[in-house]
């Protein structure tokens, strides 16, 4: 396991959070102002009065340097440390970088009455608010961002562990009976798919259905893998686009299964994003009244979402995913190192279903998300692994408690409502699915305000995240009967009546009929609000 | 509840099992004979040698017009009785006709010592046989016919008890927790289906589905129950015949509930024979992942086997039934009176199934369509719902206990293999599934003995039974090394092998592996037997 080096502004907890992770690992702890202090015999603001920042500087990088080359340790480092990329470089080089921030009324809590030279000169709050606005891109540099105003160090302590253990077991089982199946998540491991496959009793011949794309970046590996674990591969290539997530297409599907002479114990690996899951996943699940089907999801969107709980579907001509089964996947297979080829605007749509998780079931997961939001942008592996991880687990267990959408599940479609109503009235062809469904989320936020079931601060927090993660919150220019209309022809609706799923606090929803009057009241009020501001 | 009448030879149980009936239903027993006997001051020898026989049947037939008139009465009649047409209508009108049966040494063994007037003059044997044979067809007129040879008395009672009962409360269910559902068999039930529709819970549209000639026949009185009961009914009719069980036919479906804006909540009633049943079930399965079907067979074979057990498939131009999935019905509403509309070719076809059901579980059963295959091929009102009645358990058993087909519900492709193959050799136009299906039981039979699994009386009683239905026992004219070839297509081939399903005895069977040397070894025999004989 990687060093685990803790760094941030003073006051925001780095001593103790180390001592306790030191603690509760058996490790040693280190801290680079102390080691400075034992070293030169003289205080931090003494350095700093006699010899100067710039003196101070150089002897804090000798000694990051130095701790950056121990194992098993955990390493605090002085607030500004990370200003200087030779010592982020080389404390990444071999550890795990978080970050801790704090308010600045926290941090100055923490800090009055110490003698501390960098808030010397002037009003400390202005100081450390200057401060912390220089320094935030640094910070934000981190593998971890943990925020610890109001949490103590101990809380703080086993967040971090937690995290860094799940860097390590990423197996999740969503348990559903003999239908259940595991979903991996690693980085790298799309080489080891067949020797799992085999490990799990399959055998004989195995369609990879992907993308001309897809296959060219990850085919062979993936092919490769599986001709090395015995199994007979034929590739099935669909031209890359929603259009082709159709019956016509299922029907190729099927020829060529016919053509290989597939049988029920035969297996399809799709190897793509939700439009190759969603049909091979259809027509595994009515070859033979049901073959295997291996969901190895390349996109952010299909990995933590359209991969898992066995939603398999193509569109008709009057609408997406009218047509399909429920066909629970052998095994989910996420390889997140495959997203660093995913286009940014792909990337960020398929954070809005991740942010969605974090509304509807995990307030600690939504504060994760805030306080790591630009390292999931930059895709950092410990962060992006951590979201995966959580909004699998989140899936997962919605699925298992519901696994045909009678009741629970219907809590994943929060933002779907409008975010399908706006992907039907555009035509699909303005947003991409976490797009419209970012829209949809910040609309079912206004609304519950509007009715009444949640406060402004839910929903600053939930519009904040979403425009931090690049995607839209405002309604397009568009005719809000269109919009209504095209609600209520979702294939969710009951009785004519919609159901709207309402956040009344972060972390939980309810679901709840809502009037057409409602929703034009909350649509009218939100297109103002959007094109006023 | 009608009178129980009870008829026979001489000698085959008719007192016996009459008294013990009476007491068990706490009703009169009446035997015609001692009222003969009572009312002449005469034993039944004397009447015969005073005043012949044509006397005797006078004051016979007086006594049975007496005895029909009473009710919650067992009655038991001479010999001779069914003999006169005016006995038997006054006996049915009233009564459930049962009749007795035993081979000649049975009622040799019962009668001997006695003094029966009939047995007189020449070798008793010989005279039995005799008047069995000429006497056999108006036996078989019977309600139901038991053969009471080697079971006493007591045994025999609760059989016709058993059968009784079974006309009363007509409903199966098939155990599948959430999935699980009812099979309500029943004469002239058609008109209560959309009552029942409604307390299940259903609401809003139903689609039914039907050819033209069901729809012609049944679909007004579908309707109008469905409507009566609230439901918004649509009608969805697809041309009669296997090639309308297709993909682009489930397509037409597909955009006719679209179009008629059907929810997840909305049903479809399929309203016809195998066909109908698929198409409609597998539309149902995969319309917006899976809305409600009920099954309305119309055929004796979609009655006892295609509607129960949720396979649903469409057809693909390289063969039956490859696309398709699992979704149970959610009510299974069996009127046999639709039968009487069926054609007598495909009425035969559907005993095949019912034939395989006492073959495969229940050798009770089997022995039950020995006695009464008359009366099922007359399709006497009792026997036909005691054949559905138990035909439809043993398949909501099996389907039970292996829903999937993953195990247990091979057994139900007895006689299949053959079956399917023979079906794709013949290009699906010379056999119905039934008369395929018969070919292939026969052959199971004879392949069976070929590999020393089971007896030559076994083999012999299903050929007989099979042909007593009518139904083909011989092989085609057709190349042994294609019929081996489709054989090796089927979908329920794993790993290039053939299992198939061989019966070890009446009532039981084995699922083994049989190589193509044992096939075309057994092929060859039976083509040469069939060929030869």
């Amino acid at each position: 396991m990687r060093n685990i080096v803790l760094t941030g502004f003073m006051g925001t907890g780095k001593s103790a959070v180390g001592r306790r992770l030191a603690r509760a690992l058996g490790w040693r702890f280190v801290d680079t102002d102390e080691m400075i202090e034992r070293k030169t015999g003289r205080t931090i603001p003494r350095i700093f009065a006699d010899s100067g920042e710039g003196y101070f500087r150089k002897i804090e990088r000798k000694m990051i340097q130095s701790a950056a080359r121990q194992k098993n340790t955990v390493i605090a480092t002085g607030g500004g440390a990370v200003l200087d990329p030779r010592n982020v470089r080389a404390l990444k080089k071999n550890g795990l970088l978080v970050g801790l921030k704090a308010s600045p009324r926290a941090i100055l809590s923490r800090v009055s009455g110490s003698d501390r030279p960098l808030l010397k000169g002037g009003d400390p709050r202005r100081r450390v608010e200057r401060l912390l606005a220089e320094r935030r891109e640094r910070y934000e540099m981190a593998d971890l961002v943990v925020d610890t105003s109001g949490r103590d160090a101990d809380r703080v302590s086993r967040g971090i562990l937690a995290f860094v253990k799940s860097g390590e077991s990423d197996r999740i089982r969503v348990e559903l009976g003999s239908r259940g199946y595991d979903v991996q998540i690693g980085s790298g491991i799309l080489p080891r798919l067949g020797p799992r496959l085999a490990k799990l009793g399959c055998a004989g011949r195995v369609g990879l259905v992907s993308n001309p794309r897809i296959h060219k970046l990850y085919g062979a590996a993936v092919s490769r893998s599986l001709r090395r674990a015995g199994f007979q591969t034929h590739t099935m290539i669909v031209p890359e686009g929603e259009r082709y997530k159709s019956l016509a297409w299922a029907g190729r599907l099927y020829d060529a299964m016919i053509e290989k002479r597939f049988e029920r114990g035969s297996t399809l690996v799709a190897l793509g994003g939700g439009v190759i899951g969603d049909l091979a996943g259809f027509a595994a699940g009515t070859f033979l009244r049901g073959i295997d089907v291996v969901q190895v999801p390349t996109t952010l969107a299909a990995q933590v979402d359209a991969s898992i709980g066995g939603k398999t579907a193509v569109n008709h001509v009057s609408g997406k995913n009218l047509i399909g089964v429920f066909h629970q996947p052998r095994l989910v297979w996420i390889d997140t190192r495959v997203l660093r080829t995913l286009s940014e605007r792909e990337y960020r749509s398929g954070i809005a279903e991740v942010i969605k998780y974090g509304i509807i079931a995990d307030a600690g997961f939504f504060r994760f998300l805030e306080d790591n939001m630009s390292g999931l942008l930059r895709r950092e592996e410990g962060i992006v692994r951590m979201a995966v991880r959580r909004s699998c687990e989140i899936k997962g267990r919605v699925v298992r408690e519901d696994e045909q959408e009678s009741g629970l599940r219907r809590i994943l479609n929060y933002g779907h409502t409008l975010g399908h109503a706006l992907e039907t009235g555009t035509a699909y062809r303005r947003y991409l699915h976490g797009e419209a469904v970012a829209i949809g989320m910040a609309f079912s936020a206004r609304l519950g305000r509007h009715l009444g079931i949640c406060g402004e601060d839910s929903v600053r927090r939930q519009l904040d995240l979403i425009q931090r993660a690049g995607l839209p919150v405002s309604l397009p220019r568009i005719r809000l009967a269109d919009i209504l209309k095209n609600m209520k022809s979702d294939k969710k609706v009951a009785g004519g009546t919609v159901h709207f799923v309402l956040s009344d606090r972060i972390g939980h929803v309810v679901v709840r009929p809502v009037s057409s009057h409602e929703i034009l009241g909350a649509l009218r009020i939100k297109q103002k609000e959007d094109q006023g501001g």
